[in-house]
């Protein structure tokens, strides 16, 4: 029975005297990304549909940097590294007039810039690695809820996109498992997905590195992070992280950049209906604007996407505007 | 109000008339080891208990080989992998006459019993490995329809525990995420763990190597396994196993042998209510008595719940006997 129908013959209930923002993806502009989306959920979900999925194997990835949140002008969680930088240097002072440290605990912002990849490697391991799980937690906890990203002066949790929480919420409103697939640390972003995105630690997959058990002085066991890389979770190290942590393919896949190319092409791989999808960064007023999607030169974050984007665009797959596609960015606007 | 009063004063609903099987544990007889099981579920999961805890935070981790199915007379994962080995040379034909493959290939059982843990690494890697992930999945899944079991002429899959399965959902039922963590392959106990156990690949934590991201001829790309270890799911393994892929620690672990140690440990040490429960081999002549917690020397297989069970015996923690604790080992029965 047609809704309109339905509802000349009875009493309307009262969940369908609801808003209408109750309808799924509120902060969407209607279009051809959000149709997409909802599309793509009707078709894996509806019984009658010959692409049904049963419930179990509803699987969803997402980037997390310029897919879920802000990653300019820098990564959060470099940020973070480059900030535990003192702290690391007052515990092991012979690190002081060592590089890359000396150039970070200078302060001079023209010669960070120029930290090649290798010095950052150093700086990352130096500030993640070589303390107990409960340690790096507890300091990391700390930064999140004092440190403000420059721009909008609020914690770096506020700055998630409304319109991708609304995804993520659609897509577990109708039977999916959704999961972080992030190049940031694994450890990092499990401490507040379930606040911030409503997905538990167990559902993010990430940058991984080693523990090691071993025993307090009271005989507690706890787990010490290992300068020991387990999981690249960037590139092909994506498919390859959601084979480990995950063991099934996603029937759809969202990213932002070059480092998403086979994750969205795995998900992609797969028999049915699948959804892959690129969030382009063109709104400058609101967010950003970066990469040739946005008619703008190469800038060093978020870069990648000229190469992937020509390929969407060539093989006619959906691309998410901010501008164009988006009501709001955030939530608290 | 009590369930007896209750009935007096309404009707019966459908589900409350169900035969008695319908209560928790049904292949269980009453004793301490049932009640623990019973009493933990109730700690953790009663809003007024002071040790409630949210249902996103219930995890409960399994070991498989000797917890939840039999692994006498020989883990059945290394039975595939020796099974394996003719069809591995026929492909490449330089192991026929190279060690361990040669006294694998005799047939000589009296000389592979005697193979070396390094002999049996080798054997793993050449069967494990080097083939695409779909490729494995196909024959370990052909492999367990047609494989029998010496002793019960069964598929493998049969010879779950059916006590154990109830305790799962048990702990299912009330809002609990269940895992395996075991030392096993991953990818081969992924294969069947929603079938046999409700358990999808996704909880499945096991022994784990690298996969290599590649692409077929015709541009489809695939994962191939590689023969590097990113995670053995053994001892102080398993921990770091259930931080690398769970990233919340166990509020229950159950295991058999001293490789479950750093996992019932691990579990232990957190706050609030804590069940860790080992299953004791006594029962001969249903499934197997082995290791000293049934009056008998070690044996190669599961031989190592002599330190382990003597510390549950001095720090009174619950143990499982089969004997006396299971009206049943299995379902078939």
């Amino acid at each position: 029975m047609l809704p309109a129908l339905s509802g000349l013959l009875r009493p309307v209930p009262a969940a369908a005297q609801a808003p209408a923002t109750d309808s799924p993806l509120p902060s969407w502009n209607d279009g051809a990304a959000k149709q997409a989306i909802l599309d793509f959920v009707r078709a894996t979900t509806d019984q009658s549909s010959q692409n049904y999925v049963r419930p179990e194997e509803r699987i969803a990835t997402f980037d997390q940097d310029g897919t879920l949140w802000v990653e300019h002008p820098m990564y959060s969680q470099v940020v973070y590294c480059l900030e535990r930088v003192p702290a690391v240097v007052a515990k092991r002072p012979e690190l002081r007039n060592a590089e890359p440290f000396k150039t970070v605990l200078s302060g001079n912002r023209a010669a960070m810039a120029k930290l090649s990849m290798k010095d950052l490697e150093k700086i990352l391991a130096a500030t993640l690695t070589g303390m107990s799980v409960d340690e790096f937690n507890a300091e990391a906890v700390k930064w999140l809820e004092t440190a403000r990203h420059p721009r909008w002066q609020r914690p770096y949790t506020d700055l998630v996109y409304q319109p991708m929480l609304e995804v993520l919420r659609h897509l577990r409103d109708n039977g999916y498992k959704t999961y972080i697939v992030t190049g940031g640390g694994q450890d990092f972003v499990r401490i507040y997905s379930e606040r911030v995105y409503g997905i538990p630690p167990e559902q993010v997959v990430g940058t991984a590195g080693a523990t090691k058990y071993g025993y307090a002085k009271d005989g507690k066991p706890f787990l010490t992070k290992e300068p020991k890389l387990l999981l690249n979770d960037n590139d092909a190290g994506k498919p390859e992280g959601i084979h480990l942590m995950i063991g099934r393919r996603p029937l759809a896949a969202f990213g932002n950049s070059n480092g998403d190319r086979e994750m969205l092409e795995w998900t992609d791989a797969g028999a049915g209906a699948r959804l892959k999808m690129l969030v382009m960064h063109d709104d400058a007023t609101r967010e950003y604007a970066y990469g040739p999607a946005a008619g703008l030169p190469d800038t060093k974050v978020g870069a990648l996407t000229a190469a992937l984007y020509g390929e969407a665009k060539k093989d006619g797959w959906p691309v998410i505007s901010m501008k164009n596609d988006w009501k709001r960015i955030f939530a608290f606007e």
